[in-house]
Formats: structure tokens, C-alpha cells, sequence
């Protein structure tokens, strides 16, 4: 029988990850601590409503409605409650006390990410994340340690569960975005309230934190471009499909000389791209950098027990490093990068027009896309009565450029109707 | 300008990985120093032979014929002379001169891991190891840490990108293996002398690595089952793609009843797995995990820079946690696990046989399979003249139980001959 050092753990909401954090915890408590060379101790779980029904198997003594006394009384705090605050206040007493903090809150690291960084640095304590990206997929020790060496080009990920449950429904089963919203609802693969995972809010602070951890800057959530999936129709799906192209919800970083890009929007992927098969609720996060070439990390993006997976990797590590003694290494290795513009970050649109079907119309159409010096890869014509319908994919581009030239478009006499807009990425 | 502290890091081996590593260290000295948080400062490069022509943009005077001398001035010590020796007792020479010392020696680390993690540990030096298995992609450093709260289930890996180029050709090309092997050869997939890599020996030192991190234990390279491919055939491929199945040769890590295993064979893996779609000389490792489900890891597996990436996101680790003092974490956190023998792994076969056509055949082949207990899952017939083929694909089963039915049959009077037998896994 081994004797171990006993670290204790406060535990910081009980939701649907922190009750099997906490299950694991106690259940689990042999194996954890042989792995990591501590004991493991659950000290105790704050929550707001002591009374509210709980899991059976969670001792009632372990909750607490004072998380400050149970923070002061700890090695170890993991935060599981989610939102900017009391998040973020109770992260800084526990740093402040001297605790190790692991935590899985993407829109709080993506918010004020630095302030946590800075405290934990200030004191040598550690801050860890797995599970606030790609639930169980390990990305976030992957892009900050393995590829520390490494330059990252770029990151095309599917960050969001959701909304690639529901594009997938769409793709696989011709649904519209409303029954298959009504799906996932149904199913719990999307929350009573959506917004944050349709309109892109979550994808887009989980983009700010990859390309913060890929660039070794900070990226602001305000600067990351943002587009959900409510404007994704059944009829963009459908044609997506017969050129060969999937429709995802894609968290896209990218270094370019005018500095980091971050973006979240719905875009066009090729059917052969490895991402395109990334089908149901799961995540994938493709990385390309210049020695390592492409990678790609694919697995269960959300989900209690996935999640926890992830925040019980983080409190092992911590655990370990505790033990050994020695401050811990700085997670964020900021440094002055510049955010680049939206603008000029380079893309290609796929444009769906429909247009008079008489001479000169092609040519009309062209002359849009040269003024605005978008030059064009592929050109589909279909004819039905008088109209005609066009689908057009760009070369590379500035987004401002392609922007300019769908309002060009719009306003040109010869196009009645600009029927759909979306990125091409992945090729 | 900030002023690090800078640390010595001395290289073992000047060969594609070792090339790549010393010109990146040299020619990106600052943003690694930036990354690390220390200078960086290549000190050394050990060879065998100092006159050897060498990559014209690393200085001469950095090579040394003296290792030993080399390391004692060092703080990192970097070994990727491959091999069992002299890279064992140089690395030993290190730990015990207190550097801390990162290695991409899959071969040493397969034979000789206990003996230099004991080392690392009793000094409490860091011992890396990311470029060991599967090349740039990040499998160690998820295993060790991201995973190190969940119970790893199964892994199936394709962590040889020779043979999965082989395989690749042959399935898509349908060439039998001595002409891919030979393309595999012109365009430098595969070494002069392919023995290690066509026989499963890589293989198989990297599945005892992944078993022993992945199970918390050691696990001998001497009881890694290992087949190659050298008895793959073009037939083999051609009937499986009919089948609706990819041939790849897989290294399988399990937690058994009975203990771990660690195996290396060619295997049939459904046309619909993630594995399934590994092209070229790439490699990925899909990891089963009780509470992260089904996660996939994918990239280059091979190759000097996609290697070196791999080395250099060790070497800033490694630098990270020697500036910020305090021991090393140890890396290996084996225990007392059992190894399970090879004959009682649970796999699938699929045996094709040639029988004589005629009636109470099939009755005669079923009562050998029910006779070793073994389950049928489908059987194909197909006739031709007076003799016909049978492909059975059973249900899982005992290894024992299926290599004796194999051998039961082959003795059967109305077996004419055993075809191809090959496991198939991923289902």
C-alpha cells in the first residue's frame, strides 16, 4: 500500500460535467491517485441551491453554498460553473490563495483570458483548460506544447456540436434548419435557448482561444468575426452536395502578414477534405503548420462525461506537478502580435445568382468580379425560362474584395437575385 | 529586447531529423527563445564521422566526435542517433549528468524505457519523447496528461507510414506488394533495407510504447505479437475492397481481463472507419477511452522536418520547465499490470477458403468452427466448376480459438485449401 501526499479539490458547480467530475472523484479515487503520485481528496462542491435535487450517488455533506471558504481550503479549484461571473472572481481568489485552478469556461478564457494568465503567472500556480475546446479531443496541449517548436499556419476546426449536428441532419437527411433544430432539440444535442450555439457565439470563443494558443498572442473576442448557421438553407445543402461540397461550421486562425485572423462562419468544404467526414455531434480540429504539415484531432466535443474526461486529465497533470514542487509553467506565451483587419483575410466564395437569360448577361456578370479584381475558377450555368441561374466559385481573394463584389452584384441590373453566399475553405 | 537566461543543447546524430533540428535551432533562435522563455543555443553536434559532407548551412565547428564531452557542458541533451547503442548509454550519461534530455528512439525506448525513466526520475530530469511515435502527430503528450484521468480502452494505430504507403498503393493502384514496394523505395517511403518496417519491427516497438502509456505499465517489446505485411497479397486487397473493407497493418493496444496486449498484423478495417481513409505514408492513431469515447489522432507520420517539428516542441517543453525550476514530472507512471497472452485477445477472423462443391460441405466447415466454440458471423459462397470458394467473417472470439479452427480446417478432408486468413478490426 502506497501512502500519498492528499491533495484536496474544490469542486465549483455540479452541472452536468461537474456531477461526473465529482462521481469519478470519489469513485475512482485508488486509480487517480496512483496516477498521479498524490491523493486525490473531493473536499467539497459549491453550488448555488444546497437543496436542489442531485445525482443519488453525490454525498449531501459535499455541498456547500460558500465557495470562497471552500477555495481558501484547497490545493486544487475546478471551476465548472460557467459564464463571465462569479466565474471569474472565484478563479482569482483561488489563484490568490495559491490553488492550482483547472477549468473548462471557454467565454470566460476568451473574455478575459490574460487577467487569469497574469494572476496564475504572478504566483506560479496553474491554469488549466483542456476542456474549454473540443470537450475530450486534446488540442489545447497539443498546440501549446507539442507544437511549440513548430510555426502554425492555420486551424480550420468544428468547434461546435450543435450546429454540426444540425448541418449533418440537413446534409444527410435533406432537413430544413428549423426540423432539424427541433432534432437536436429533442435529442439534447441542442439547449432550450440556442442562440449561442447557432448564431456562432460559442464557436467563436473557442476560435479566440486556438488562435491565441497558435499565435502566442492574445486574440479578443470582439475581433473575431462571427456568422452562426441561422441563414443556411436546405437548397444551399442540396447544391453543396452536387458540386461535391459539404456545409460546415467552421472556427478559422490563421496567421497572415497584417497579423491573426479569427472567424466563425459557415463555409464550404470538399467532400474528400477530411473535416467534410466529420459527421453527428462531434468535433475536429485540422491544424496546418509548417514543419509538422497537416494534422488533424477528431473525436466527442461536448457531452458531461467527455467533458470530464478532459477536466479530469487537467486535474491529474496538476496534481503531478504539485506534487513535484515547482511553479508552474505559464499556459499563455503572449506576446505583440497584430490582429489582422477582416477584411484581409483571403477566401473563396461560392455565389449562387440568378440572372436574365439573354446575351451579355456572362459578360456583365465577369466584368463585376474584374473591377473588383476577384478573379473566377469555376462558372455553372443552368437555364429555365427566361432566367438563368449561375454558380460561381472564386480564386483566393481579400474578403473585402469578395464582400464588395456581392454588393456590386446585388445592385447590378442584369442579376435578379444573389440566392446564396458562402465561403469555400479546405481546398 | 528581453534577456533570457540560455540554455546548452547538445545533438546526438546529424541525419534528416537531426539536420532539420540543428538548422531550425540555429536559424529561429529568437521566436524559440520567445517561446521557451530561455535562449536556446545549440552548443553541439555529436557524429560518428566529423569530415562527413554535411548540410552546407551548419557551421562546421558546431561537429564534434566527442559525445561525452558535448553532453557534461549541456543543459539539453537531444539524442537522435537511433538504435539501441551508443544512444543508451550517452542518454544515461545525460540524466546522470543532471540535463534534462529529449530522444525520438522508439527502438531504445521499446527496449530499454524502464531503465531511463528510473534514471530521469532519480534526478528528477525531464525525459521526452513526442517524435518517438507516429512522427509530428501529438499522441505521447495526449496520452500521458490529456487522457491521464480516463481509462484508455483500446488503440488502433497506423504508426508505420511505409506500410501503410504499400498498402495504400496496392488498394488503390491494385499492384501486388514487390511492385509498391518498390515505388515505396524510389520515392524514399522506404529504406534500402525495408526488413523493420515491412516486418512489423517498427511497428511493434511503438505499440509496446503506446501500450505502456496507455495502460500505466511496461510492456516488454518480446510480447508485442508482430506480423508484417510480407504475406499480403494483391488477391487479399482486391477481395476485401469487395467486401467493403481496407487492409492496413495495425498496431492494437488492449486492457484485457487477462492484462494488456500490445499486437502488431495486418488486419481488415470497414471502408467507413476513420482509419480506413489514412492515404499515403500517413499515419493516425484512434484511441477508445471510457469516458472520451471514440478520438482520433492524424498526421505525417515520418519524414526529417515533419519529425523535427516534434523534437523542437520538446526541446522549448523540455526548456519551459528547466527555467521554471522544480524537478521534471516523471514520465513513465507504470504499475504492476499484467500481460495478457497473445491467444486470448478478442478478434474477428475472416478465413476464405476453397472447398469442394458438393453438398454437406458447408455443414462439414461450420462443424469446425462451432467445434472451437468460434461463432459464424456471415459465410459467402461462391462456385465455380467443381469447386467453390467460402469467405467466413466471424464474430469476435478468443485468438486461440480462431488460430485453431484456422489449423482445423486446413487438416479437413473438404477443405482444399485455406486461402487468406486476416483479423479484422474496427467494427
Amino acid at each position: 500500500m502506497i501512502e500519498y501526499r492528499t491533495l484536496r479539490v474544490a469542486l465549483l458547480g455540479a452541472g452536468s460535467v461537474g456531477s461526473q467530475v465529482a462521481a469519478q472523484l470519489l469513485g475512482r479515487a485508488d486509480e487517480l491517485a496512483s496516477r498521479a503520485g498524490a491523493g486525490i481528496e473531493l473536499a467539497g462542491i459549491a453550488v448555488r441551491d444546497v437543496d436542489a435535487p442531485r445525482d443519488a450517488d453525490l454525498p449531501r455533506e459535499l455541498f456547500t453554498a460558500d465557495p470562497e471558504e471552500l477555495i481558501l481550503s484547497s490545493d486544487i479549484v475546478v471551476e465548472l460553473i460557467g459564464g463571465i461571473e462569479p466565474a471569474r472572481t472565484l478563479i482569482l481568489k483561488a489563484l490568490g490563495s495559491g490553488a492550482d485552478v483547472v477549468t473548462a469556461n471557454k467565454a470566460l478564457l476568451a473574455a478575459h483570458g490574460p487577467e487569469l494568465f497574469a494572476a496564475a503567472e504572478q504566483v506560479g500556480a496553474q491554469l488549466h483548460y483542456e476542456a474549454a475546446v473540443a470537450g475530450a479531443i486534446p488540442i489545447i496541449r497539443p498546440l501549446r506544447d507539442s507544437l511549440a517548436g513548430d510555426r502554425v499556419q492555420r486551424i480550420l476546426g468544428i468547434v461546435n456540436g450543435t450546429t454540426n449536428y444540425i448541418l449533418d441532419e440537413m446534409h444527410t437527411k435533406g432537413l430544413g434548419l428549423e426540423e432539424a433544430l427541433a432534432v437536436a432539440t429533442d435529442l439534447g444535442y441542442a439547449e432550450a435557448d440556442p442562440t449561442a450555439d447557432i448564431e456562432g457565439h460559442d464557436a467563436a470563443a473557442k476560435a479566440a482561444i486556438l488562435a491565441g494558443l497558435a499565435f502566442h498572442t492574445t486574440v479578443p473576442l470582439e475581433s473575431v468575426h462571427c456568422e452562426g448557421i441561422t441563414g443556411v438553407t436546405a437548397a444551399q445543402i442540396e447544391s453543396a452536395k452536387q458540386a461535391g461540397y459539404v456545409v460546415k461550421l467552421l472556427a478559422i486562425c490563421e496567421q497572415l502578414e497584417s497579423g491573426v485572423s479569427a472567424r466563425v462562419h459557415p463555409a464550404l468544404v470538399p467532400a474528400s477534405h477530411p473535416l467534410a467526414s466529420v459527421h453527428g455531434a462531434n468535433n475536429a480540429v485540422f491544424v496546418q503548420a509548417e514543419a509538422a504539415g497537416d494534422l488533424m484531432f477528431y473525436g466527442a466535443g461536448a457531452g458531461g462525461i467527455q467533458t470530464a474526461s478532459a477536466v479530469l486529465g487537467d486535474i491529474v497533470s496538476v496534481a503531478r506537478r504539485h506534487v513535484a514542487g515547482g511553479p508552474g509553467v505559464a499556459e499563455s506565451t503572449a506576446s505583440a502580435v497584430g490582429i489582422a483587419p477582416f477584411g484581409s483575410i483571403q477566401t473563396r466564395y461560392q455565389i449562387s445568382l440568378e440572372v436574365d437569360d439573354r446575351p451579355g448577361v456572362l459578360a456583365a456578370v465577369a466584368g463585376v468580379f474584374s473591377e473588383q479584381g476577384v478573379s473566377v475558377e469555376t462558372v455553372l450555368q443552368s437555364s429555365a425560362a427566361s432566367a438563368a441561374t449561375l454558380v460561381i466559385v472564386t480564386h483566393l481573394a481579400p474578403e473585402s474584395a469578395l464582400a464588395g463584389t456581392v454588393e456590386a452584384l446585388r445592385s447590378n441590373d442584369v442579376v435578379r437575385d444573389v440566392a446564396s453566399v458562402l465561403r469555400v475553405e479546405g481546398l
